[in-house]
């Protein structure tokens, strides 16, 4: 008995799953119907006009369809075709991250109260697999002391391309826009809201909850220096945009930002558009896989897996409860951090930036200084121990108010990924 | 409805499942019966006697049980006990890869012809994550093309800590085992058996097939030494004892044995005992994972996640095929060789030897020859471009026919795993 599947959207990622179901063919789906507003324009794959409609409506209201997978992306009509699709019966494979950030809490609850399945793998195309692993969080006793990841396949490559080349942000940013790793507005990759829209849903995954979280502290890679990475990896770190999720006695702090991570460790060696996160439950078991982060076939193919986990009758996951969530206050969290101060190249330059530290209890594990002068003044950069990000904070705002100090002191945070 | 769990053998492994069934408890699941031969013995975590037994055959007949978890090991009675469980209609959760790897045959057969379900993640508790992702091998479109896998822990520790303290494989060895990392007799472990029993789990879910796969090459890592460790450190690599997997048109290429791999990837940064893998599918697309290969608690957890996964009535993975399958011969794959040769220290040896490779058709891609005289001998690393496996051999057959070369010559093929 084959289950009977509705794709809407028919675009790159429509294209590839209309690919596997139509011209390949999987055991156990059948193809029933393809919508698009534009069916004139031209595919990589062509299809009997029987299948194909412009209207979304009644292909949702069809008893004849089983499954609908929804590949318009953002809120509406995304939303409506969801959640009309449950109220018929029928189950809905996704890839929108948006939705699911922005309107998981009716999405989610629609699903429990309408006993409906959603397999949303595609949304998380980078790090799928985990879905399933974070399936039983609900129940199982187990829980994640916290959670590293690098979602953004736009952000690691050009963080990646600038350590290997050696070139500057804007430019590299240029070349990936070219060669069509960044959107022309990047904004939404390189601010890391996108990245912010994963950890939303991960954040729902393993607290179970559906609500959707207050705001979290967000930033993107635009101030990271070719400059910060080649001192990074000096140190012995790679510099990535990475979403961070601590849990504590069920307070959870999150944000997302740049972050030096060991060169040599899973997240620290990923190159390119990969997607990266590593894991640590409060056994201190730590476990992390890597994955392509986008893409018309692997997308696809997180498509296709959904579609057969539901014809199998398998439960997928999702968070069920309505409680929310307790974020913590960023600044509680301790961490060491990189550091680079812009300062004139004089004497007693540093004895200040100690003093300064030495006040808020802040303790130097590295310091380096080049010659290299660049527009007047020169660059000196230092890592911290860990240290109450308030204090540092503060520290910095007294450092930056120095005369000697020319320049906002870079700050990225250090994350000690791996074991 | 709680699932009436009897746990047989009450070791390490079973106090850990005990520990979060009976003291934690797991919404789901009840705690019936544990069996044990010996049940005088000292253990972290003490039950009612009334859970209690020493003989597993009324246990496994016991109408009020549903799922039966095996943590004995070894075949027998792990697999009368299997067998027997799936016989009176119920379901079994195991740690054993000796079972399923040397009678995957009966175990899966009869799993499929009872229709009951199989938990195995414990057997591998390495990259038990994957074993979800290949439960669709035999339905979905996608084949695997290549898989590298680091599936011991022990080799792991062995060779991560020579490599970062500088110091040789038996004096690391013996330490491990005092710190409890290698087993009194560690040959299991370090002649890379143990990585071939998990390689033949791989090998069933990917291919499909119960059959017990002909025998393939497999080699350990006692012939590595402090130097090979250095020298690939200096070109860029890690040793690691790898199992791999290759499939191209349905033929296999199968084999444990030492391999550099790049340093800065997902395997070469795994240190310790961890467990590391890589897959790339038939479109080239490369994802890859990490866990703890053992312990007690990683083991218990995978028991877990499978006893709520058949709880939930979830489908678990399990090769369904009797059809056998086809090994590639080893000598065709082609790959890139690290080989130190152990010369003389005289005029025109590296030529003598360069004339070979140039016969046999070998690009060499780098040399690293030192002053440094170990035992009368100098030694001369090369690396080399793809070669058949065949020709490599032949020409270092050869090469160890010269008279200035004076011991054996140490081969180990390059993987490129990354990206």
């Amino acid at each position: 008995m084959n289950k009977k599947i509705a794709v809407i959207g028919f675009g790159n990622i429509g294209s590839g799953v209309v690919e596997f179901l139509y011209k390949k063919g999987i055991t156990g789906l059948e193809l029933y119907r393809v919508v698009d507003i534009d069916l004139a324009r031209k595919r990589p794959v062509t299809l009997p006009d029987k299948y194909l409609t412009t209207d979304w409506q009644p292909v949702v209201a069809d008893p004849e369809v089983d499954i609908v997978v929804e590949l318009i992306g953002g809120i509406e009509p995304a939303k409506s075709i969801t959640l009309a699709a449950f109220e018929n019966g029928k189950d809905v494979v996704t890839a929108n991250k948006t939705l699911l950030a922005e309107e998981g809490n009716h999405i989610f609850q629609a699903a429990s109260q309408l006993n409906r399945q959603l397999g949303f793998r595609a949304s998380f195309v980078g790090c799928h697999s985990l879905i399933h692993e974070f399936r039983q969080a609900g129940t199982a006793a187990k829980k994640f002391r916290r959670i590293y990841a690098i979602l953004n396949g736009t952000c690691n490559y050009i963080l990646s391309t600038m350590a290997r080349e050696g070139r500057g942000f804007s430019e590299v940013l240029e070349e990936a826009q070219k060669k069509g790793y960044a959107e022309s507005d990047p904004s939404d990759d390189i601010d890391g809201r996108d990245t912010e829209r994963k950890i939303r849903i991960l954040l729902g995954l393993i607290s179970n909850s559906y609500q959707v979280a207050d705001a979290f502290p967000v930033e993107g890679i635009r101030g990271i220096t070719a400059q910060d990475i080649q001192y990074a990896d000096e140190l012995g770190y790679s510099v990535k945009l990475v979403g961070v999720i601590e849990q504590q006695d069920g307070v959870f702090n999150v944000g997302v930002h740049p972050a030096l991570v060991p060169r040599v460790s899973l997240l620290g060696s990923l190159e390119g558009a990969y997607n990266g996160v590593e894991l640590e439950d409060e056994y201190g078991i730590i476990s992390g896989l890597i994955a392509p982060g986008a893409g018309t076939y692997p997308t696809a193919d997180a498509v296709v897996k959904d579609l057969l986990d539901i014809a199998e009758g398998q439960v997928m996951p999702k968070p069920s409860s309505s409680e929310s969530l307790v974020l913590g206050t960023a600044g509680d969290s301790e961490r060491g951090c990189y550091l680079r101060f812009s300062v004139v190249d004089q004497a007693g330059v540093l004895a200040q930036i100690c003093e300064i530290f030495w006040r808020y209890n802040i303790s130097i594990s590295a310091v380096i200084q080049k010659e290299a002068v660049i527009e007047e003044f020169v660059p000196v950069v230092m890592t911290t121990y860990l240290a109450r990000e308030a204090d540092l904070r503060a520290a910095i705002a007294d450092v930056d108010r120095l005369d000697v100090v020319k320049a906002r002191t870079q700050i990225i945070p250090i994350l000690k990924a791996n074991t």
